[in-house]
């Protein structure tokens, strides 16, 4: 699942508040999905289409439609705490205290504020004003969801927030915040923009949408989980020992290591929770010393046998200490009252919250990542296995699904939506499995053409033969998390279509085959997943590529293809997922996942590769075989084989016989000769040229 | 030429203080060379070695070898000027107050302060004690060149300086600088890393070593110079406007732009000087407004002719009012009195001196370079024909140096110096030849695995053709700025020789083939140069390439493959220049300098390539075809075709026949068949095959 793709599936993370917390987060996805009203053009599958589905707020009276919230008490009960706060402006991100990707309801401000439920935003309300900061991707949808109480802004930066701010708040009135919601980036961008304006960031560590918002879901109630035995090879002692030698290790001494991301604390204690969407995730921090370790979470989650796993009933070195979840900012105030002490942490997951606490400066340890996250990112042995046989029983959910399509789409009943369903049922009955790792991105023709699209009622296009189709699915599974993108074609494709198919692919092979030293970065190496499409002057508007976890997050930092990525090393996993898409036309992405391994070279040591796990076959009959090089070719055919070695044992171990014929057939080796259009035909010419010789002699 | 080789040159721009500054620094340079001690081993040309060249201050009394300069006299006057300033410590750097890569001999303060002549360092002294900071590279020279006054600290990070500065200087005290003389940057690293030391920086704009340094060369007295007509399309005044342009568009509305740089200044008004070796630059700030234009330099150097030229009686929006070059600081703090004002600057080319004026910080507005550094960067089309005509003259250079090498080689008396000689004076016979662009790199055998190897009498090798040979020159023309690399062999390269230089050179073609959107940063692509090389698990340890001048610096900033460079754009000109580097064997480099043109794609608009402009063939010998894919050598072949072409007629128009011969001789197409070894081999398969049945039929 590519970047983009991911900010909007946020767009079903977060619910309409009448939706409690405590139900299955997924069903309530789908059922939010039913209850939304139709709109319909095209070749979508419904009903009529709709007119007038924006609001107007230009008539009088305005003009809103059914989807739009009423918003209009919430504020004013808002503006009521801002008074009491003395504070003129006050400023809500949508994200949590952890800076999640995902969120979990009961961290819907944005939207229990405003009514729209993109993943995206910043809401800014003033004692008389109200206005709402979002990206393209989410205009018409903010326009359908806002009444007229929102101002629309279109430009997201910070600085045009800031000048919105400064506009609106007189001299001297200070502008009040969730120092739990900031990032220190974030922060310090606010701070600059608003430098030298006569108007201040005030922190508010108590957020004054909570104090209004009546319904607002509650913690689950369920009960925290460990790891079984089978899936780990690395006991949370050991962990710990691991990353107090790294902080022994750091020049600087810390004393502390606070942990504020939440796979930060599941991944040191090998454990699990169902707080948000998607991730097993728990509310949680850590504040991880050389002889004590204390662990802030809802402790009433915890079971009594957990307590004895973590060794909760004492204070040494090797005890857990439980800590209430709310009491992680006294404690820190506290931890750094000790003479001597330096408390590190990654600026990439730390809230301004807990930051601002850590003074004066000589108590701070900073780094882009916490030691743990960087370790976290090598997957070790066991790690990569489980993760490896995840992927073979996550390529014979795919394969079962495209075959089933290829089946049922030329009959005519398939739909975006109910494909999408067929994958997520096809995934939920492998080993193991744990639920789908996001909404399934399931797109026909010019839907997938939006890089951020999931099937909705209003947008559903029924899959035909004469359309191209992409899915991008995941599964978690107790041993892994997968993230796969395959895009086929049932009919005839164009020739543009088959070119810009096989230079994704070509693409995709490039990253996948290169040998590289340890430790490049994948930012200076992404571009071999854009050069062929260069080559003809296409391109795509996405990332390349982000890790994955074991059982974790399907975007975990900081592995992959961006700039802020960390380089990459033996034994990390990353998607390597280009693609194109035509606007209004059709969409084409394929990815795969991969993990780094080492390879022999003739001269040097060090050096690493790829080694694709997601096993599934792309679809032959997009592929333009003159295009790829002799090398693209030879890496297709060894993949294939490795295709048909494991997944073929898999599929027989599952009887899936029909599987294994569609798997066989869509395998099959391609002749490797020749290698670039130009070569090929300066070989088949001479080939010519023989036989001709041949004939005439003969 | 490369960066780490860059930096090292810098040893020969820093001269003993004994010379004058009024002499031509090249003949200094050739001239200090002569003075110095021999030095020789292996295949080294000259006399017997000698010992203990290295000074050892643990012996009693210390060992200085005759290389080793007395600094007691130095050192006490300065510490006289520090008391008097009330400092403890004194920070000396290693640039001028341009931030400039060369300098001038008279801002040589290290190694008037230490006796150590190396470009890169950084000196401190306290009351007491004296410490040198240098890289690896230096070592061994600054033993050879420091007496016991010195400690030699190995490393150079700033936060090692500031430690042994916490260790050495009283709490409390105070340590000076000249802020002229330091960057933003690193004035800011060291007050990080003094931050709660309880010791504090000290700004000092009048520099303590120039009070001491009785003997300091002054200012060259030569007349500045402007570019004739046939050299420039656009005017100074046209320059001015399109800056200001720039400044009006600009959102944050600067009503100033300070340009530091020494070419920023020299690009505006067309203008050379020759107080930098190898650089046509001349002492020079500008402050440029809406309606006036100031220009600092000596306003003695400036004839009565320029300052027509200058349009300098009048005080309009089109005249340049002449200051002195010492009052810019006065100047500057005078205008940002004025109510209102906002000076842009470039922050990567500004002093903290002048940067730190700039107050309040609403009256500043910072950006990494300058609106004139970026609109220098990308090349007018005059300046685009010009440079391409320089370089074709600087082929004829190379290519009568390296077909007299092939002669001369074999008969056993070139050496490493006389070649460089001779390159030198080839160019020197070219039209419009300022001189050389740096000292030539000419290393043979094991000396060429040194990236930032110089010859030198101690160091000089007789070239043999057993040995390979690495020459990396360039010139100033006045139409353009030349650096070109070749490395040959004149006997039986190894198997391993032939497959690293094929290897670089196909890094060196992928580069310069590639298709990319315009914008694309050279970072992001500049892996496509080592990627041959990865494969077999060899690389190299310097940057890929840097932009060039119009008769300006050889480095070129802000064009390149650094990652502080900026994206790619149409008109600039860039060096491409992959290599490897067999420590105590051999070196390759294989440097060409590009235009970026733009290219016609299937689909899209917008994309560029690089169009090679430096035209010398490369040496046949050392290609192992067998490597090559079919676009690379078709890619060679058109290379060819256009060196034939372009440098066959000005071969032609300079009556060099024989140079014509070994050139065509040189030129000669490859035949384009097969392309890597898998798919040449499985063609040439199927040719025996097909062969084969042929001769059975028969």
């Amino acid at each position: 699942m590519n970047h983009f793709v991911f900010i909007y599936l946020g767009n079903f993370l977060m619910f309409p508040k009448t939706l409690s917390g405590h139900e299955n987060p997924v069903c309530l996805v789908l059922q939010w999905l039913l209850e939304k009203p139709l709109f319909v053009k095209g070749n979508t599958d419904g009903a009529v289409a709709r007119e007038s589905t924006e609001r107007n707020c230009s008539l009088t009276p305005p003009y809103l439609p059914s989807t739009a919230v009423n918003t209009s008490l919430q504020l004013e009960e808002l503006r009521v705490q801002m008074r009491a706060m003395n504070i003129s402006a006050y400023i809500i991100p949508a994200t949590d205290a952890h800076l999640s990707e995902y969120i979990a309801p009961r961290d819907a401000r944005l939207a229990f504020m405003t009514g729209f439920t993109g993943s995206a935003g910043t809401a800014v309300v003033t004692l008389n004003k109200a206005a709402l900061w979002t990206d393209s991707r989410y205009w018409v949808q903010a326009e359908r969801q806002m009444d007229c109480n929102w101002e629309l802004e279109k430009d997201v930066s910070i600085s045009s927030v800031a000048e919105w701010l400064i506009s609106e708040v007189p001299k001297g009135d200070e502008i009040g915040f969730d120092p739990f919601l900031f990032s220190l980036k974030t922060q310090g961008d606010y701070n600059i923009n608003l430098d030298s304006s006569d108007r201040s960031l005030k922190s508010i560590t108590e957020n004054l949408v909570d104090k209004v918002w009546k319904e607002r879901p509650s913690v689950p109630p369920d009960n925290l989980t460990r790891l079984p035995d089978r899936v780990i090879q690395r006991t949370w002692q050991e962990k710990v020992e691991h990353i107090r030698t790294q902080m022994g290790d750091n020049p600087y001494k810390p004393t502390g290591l606070l942990l504020s991301a939440l796979d930060e604390t599941a991944w040191l204690f090998n454990m699990r929770g169902n707080d948000i969407p998607y991730n097993p995730f728990f509310y949680s921090y850590t504040l991880l010393t050389m002889d004590e370790i204390w662990l802030f979470l809802h402790v009433e989650r915890v079971t009594e046998e957990l307590k004895v796993y973590l060794n909760a009933s004492c204070e040494g070195a090797l005890c857990v200490q439980l800590k209430g979840y709310d009491t992680i900012l006294d404690h820190l105030k506290n931890y750094v009252t000790r003479p001597g002490v330096k408390v590190w942490i990654g600026t990439e997951y730390t809230n301004y919250a807990l930051y601002e606490v850590i003074t004066p400066q000589d108590k701070l340890l900073t780094s882009s990542y916490s030691p743990v996250l960087t370790t976290k990112a090598v997957k070790d042995e066991t790690e990569q296995q489980i993760l490896r046989d995840a992927h073979v029983r996550d390529a014979i959910v795919v394969i079962q699904f495209l075959m089933w399509l290829e089946k049922t789409v030329p009959e005519g009943n398939a739909t975006e939506l109910t494909a999408a369903e067929y994958v997520d049922k096809c995934r939920s009955k492998q080993k193991d499995s744990r639920g789908p790792s996001f909404a399934t991105i399931s797109a026909s023709g010019p839907n997938a053409a939006l890089a951020h699209y999931s099937p909705t009622k209003e947008t559903n296009r029924r899959l035909t033969v004469d359309e191209m189709y992409l899915v991008d699915s995941g599964g978690q599974y107790l041993d892994g998390t997968t993230d796969i993108t395959r895009t086929v074609h049932w009919g005839k494709p164009t020739e543009m279509q088959k070119e810009a198919f096989t230079r994704v692919l070509m693409g995709n092979i490039e990253i996948s085959r290169t040998i590289f030293p340890s430790g490049t970065r994948g930012v200076n190496m992404e571009m071999l997943g854009r050069r062929a499409l260069w080559e003809v002057g296409l391109n795509y508007g996405h990332g390349t590529g982000h890790g994955v976890g074991n059982y974790f997050g399907v975007h975990e930092w900081p592995v992959g293809f961006q700039s802020n990525n960390i380089g990459f090393r033996a034994g990390m996993f990353t998607s390597i997922e280009p693609g194109y898409y035509k606007e209004n036309d059709f969409g084409i992405r394929i990815e795969d996942v991969a993990v780094v391994v080492p390879v022999q070279t003739k001269y040097g040591n060090n050096y690493l590769t790829f080694d694709t796990v997601s096993l599934v076959p792309y679809d032959r009959k997009l592929i333009d075989m003159s295009l790829l090089s002799s090398e693209q070719l030879h890496w297709l055919n060894k993949y294939y084989e490795t295709i048909r070695s494991l997944v073929g044992a898999e599929l027989d171990n599952q009887g899936l016989h029909e599987e294994k014929d569609w798997m066989l057939r869509n395998t099959e080796p391609f002749a490797e000769i020749g290698s670039s259009a130009s070569v090929s035909s300066s070989s088949l010419t001479l080939i010519a040229l023989a036989v001709a010789m041949l004939h005439n002699i003969v």
